[in-house]
C-alpha cells in the first residue's frame, strides 16, 4: 500500500511510520521542520531514497506538491496537527490554520484524487460529557467543545463528514484518548503522563489536580490498532482509541513517584482545574472489534518504559537526578550547563515494541 | 545586558545564543518547535527558569507576548529567517510571510519599545555583483537580486533603514556570507559546505559547478564577530561578515574527499549553475576595524572540526561510511534501517571553540 502520514514527526505520526513500513507499506511523511531524509522539490536530492517532505499542510500549495510529486497514495493518515488545549489557546493562530485550513486543504485534495483518509481527532471533542464516551454521543446530544483545540478537532470531523456527504469521499475518524510512551519530548504543553515524569526525573515539582480521571494508552498499542485500519478500513466510521481502565491523576502521579524514585515533597495537590473534563471514560469496543485494538501494557509498565527512553534522551544517569533542570543557565562558576537536547526522531526500536 | 535572538535553534542563532551567555548576558531565545526550556504562557512552567518561547515571529502577537512577558531587552538579534535560495523558491509562501512581514513585525515593536536591532541580512543582497562587495556598492548601484530569498534579505534592509529615518531607531545590519561549521544540520537546502560534507560522510554522490568561488567562514569567527556588535553598537551600520580569501567551489569539494577519505568518483562536475552568483569577494575591512572581525580557522582545519561533529551526530562509525544514507528504507530483510536523526541543539561546546 501507498500511504502518506502528515505530522509524522510527531510522537502518533513517528510511531505509524515505523510500523507501516515494518509492515512492508510504502510510507511517506511529511512535517514542518527540514530533515536529513527529504525531497529537494527545486534542487537535486542527495539522498538516495526521499521518503520525507517538508510541508505546512495550512498552505494548499505545499500539501497539494507532496502528493502530486511523491503520491499516488492509498492511504493518508492525517496526523499532522497543532496539538493540546493550551497549546491551542496560546498559539491559536497556528492552530487554526494548521489544524481547521489544514485539514480542509487535506480533503479537498482528497475530493480531486480519492485517496482514503484516516483523521485524527481527539477525545477533547466529548467536551464534558460526564458520562460513558461512545462514539455516537453527538449523534443524540449537543456537545459543547471547552477550548479552541476541541473545536478545531470537532470542526475538522464536521469538514470529513460534509466532503463524505457532498463529494463520497472515504474517511475514518479516529479519537485519541490520553497517548503516551517513548517519543513524547517534553514540553510543558504535552500530556500530563510526559510531563510529571520530566519533572520527577529532574528534580521539578508538579502539580496534580484532584478530582479528575483519564485512560492512559501505550503508545505501541495506540500504534498497532492504527495500523489495522488500511486492513479493515470501513468508510464513515469513527473509532474511539484508548486505555480500557480508569486511573486517577493522583494514581498516575504515585506510579510516577515509584518508577522514578523522585521526592514525593515534589508534588503538590491542588482543587480540580476550570474547563477541563473531569473523568474521561471511553468506550473502546467498537476498536476492539473492528480493528483488534489492545491495551497490552499497564500503566506502571508502560511509564517504566517511557522512564527508562526519557533517561537516555534527556541524558540522565542512574536513579538520581540529573544536572540539567532544563534550562540553560550560566552557573556560579561562569561555565554554560549544556542544554538538554531531544532529537526529535529518537524513538528507540527496542522501547517501542510493536507488534 | 538583556539579549533576545530570534531564530535560537538555527546555526547562528545557537551559536550566539552560547557566546553571549558565557560573556555573562542575560539571553532569551525563541524558534519554531517546543523545546525543555521553553515558558508556558497560559500554564504553569514546570522548569526553574525558562529562557525559551516557542514562537513565530510571522505572528505579531506572538512576539510582542514574547518581549512583553520575558523582556525588555536591550538588544534583539533578529536571526530569524527562512534560509537559503532554493528553500525560498520551494517554500516561498514561509519564506514572505516569516521575513518580510517577521521583520516588520520585528520593526514596529522596536518602534514602540526602542531595543537596539541587529539584523541578520545575507550576502544575497549583492545579487551578481561581480566587483568587490563592499557595504556602500546599493549606495551607488541598482543591484537586482536574483531570487525571492535575496529579494526579501534586501527588502528587510530597506525595512530597517526607513524606520531609522522615519522613527529615529536604532539598528545594525549584518550581511552574512557562507558560514559553516558544527551545528548545521544536514537538509538539502543547506550550504554547500553542509551539503558535500553530508555525501562524502555517507557515500552519496555530489555536484560541483564550475566556474563558482566562494569565502567560506567558519562558524565560531562569525559567531565571536557578531556578539562583539553590542560592545562597539554604531547604529546605521551594516557590516559584511565573511572571509577572507576565495576558494572555488572545486577547491572546497577536494577539500572535503581528503577530511572525509571519501571516493573520488562521488564527484561529478558540470558547468555554471543558473542564477547563481559567480564569484563572491568581500571587503570584511569595515567588520575587522569596528568588530574585531577574524578569519582564524583555515577552511581545511574548520571542515575537519564539522566533519568530526557530523560524524558524531550522525553516527558515523570510523572513517568508513555509515550505514545510514539518510533515507529510512525497508531493506531487504523487511528491518528497517532507523532514521538519522540529528538534536537540534547539540553544538558540542568543545568544537565551536569560540574566543
Amino acid at each position: 500500500m501507498r500511504i502518506l502520514v502528515t505530522g509524522g514527526l510527531g510522537i502518533l505520526g513517528a510511531g505509524l511510520v515505523k510500523e507501516l513500513r515494518l509492515r512492508g507499506h510504502h510510507v511517506v511523511s511529511c512535517d514542518l521542520p527540514h530533515q536529513p531524509d527529504e525531497i529537494g522539490f527545486s534542487l537535486r536530492t542527495d539522498v538516495k531514497l526521499p521518503l520525507y517532505a517538508r510541508c505546512d499542510v495550512g498552505e494548499f500549495r505545499q500539501i497539494e506538491r507532496v502528493i502530486e510529486q511523491m503520491g499516488p497514495f492509498d492511504y493518508v493518515y492525517h496526523c499532522a496537527a497543532e496539538f493540546g488545549r493550551w497549546n491551542g489557546e496560546d498559539f491559536y493562530e497556528t492552530l487554526w490554520r494548521t489544524n481547521a485550513v489544514g485539514t480542509k486543504n487535506i480533503i479537498r485534495l482528497q475530493e480531486r484524487l480519492k485517496f482514503r483518509l484516516i483523521h485524527f481527532s481527539s477525545s477533547e471533542v466529548y467536551g464534558d460529557w460526564p458520562d460513558l464516551m461512545v462514539e455516537t454521543v453527538m449523534e443524540e446530544y449537543e456537545i459543547k467543545q471547552m477550548n479552541d483545540y476541541a473545536m478545531t478537532k470537532w470542526v475538522n470531523e464536521m469538514q470529513v463528514r460534509n466532503s463524505a456527504t457532498q463529494y463520497a469521499t472515504e474517511s475514518v475518524v479516529v479519537r485519541i484518548f490520553n497517548t503516551y510512551g517513548p517519543g513524547e519530548y517534553y514540553s510543558p504543553y504535552r500530556s500530563v503522563n510526559c510531563r510529571f515524569l520530566y519533572c520527577a526525573l529532574h528534580g521539578l515539582p508538579w502539580t496534580v489536580f484532584r478530582g479528575h480521571s483519564r485512560t492512559s494508552t501505550y503508545l505501541a498499542d495506540s500504534v498497532r490498532t492504527l495500523a489495522n485500519i488500511v486492513d479493515n478500513f470501513k468508510p464513515g466510521e469513527t473509532y474511539n482509541i484508548g486505555g480500557n481502565s480508569l486511573h486517577t491523576i493522583e494514581g498516575l502521579s504515585d506510579i510516577v513517584l515509584k518508577v522514578t524514585g523522585a521526592d514525593p515533597a515534589l508534588v503538590e495537590y491542588r482543587d480540580s482545574e476550570i474547563l477541563t473534563t473531569k473523568a474521561k471514560r471511553v468506550d473502546v469496543s467498537k476498536a476492539i472489534r473492528d480493528l483488534d485494538h489492545k491495551n497490552s501494557y499497564g500503566l506502571e509498565e508502560g511509564m517504566r518504559i517511557t522512564t527508562d527512553w526519557m533517561r537516555t534522551v534527556y541524558k540522565i544517569n542512574g536513579h538520581g537526578l540529573s544536572q540539567f533542570d532544563g534550562t540553560a543557565v550560566v552557573e556560579g562558576n561562569g561555565e554554560l550547563v549544556d542544554e538538554v537536547k531531544p532529537a526529535q526522531r529518537d524513538i528507540a526500536q527496542e522501547t517501542l515494541k510493536v507488534g
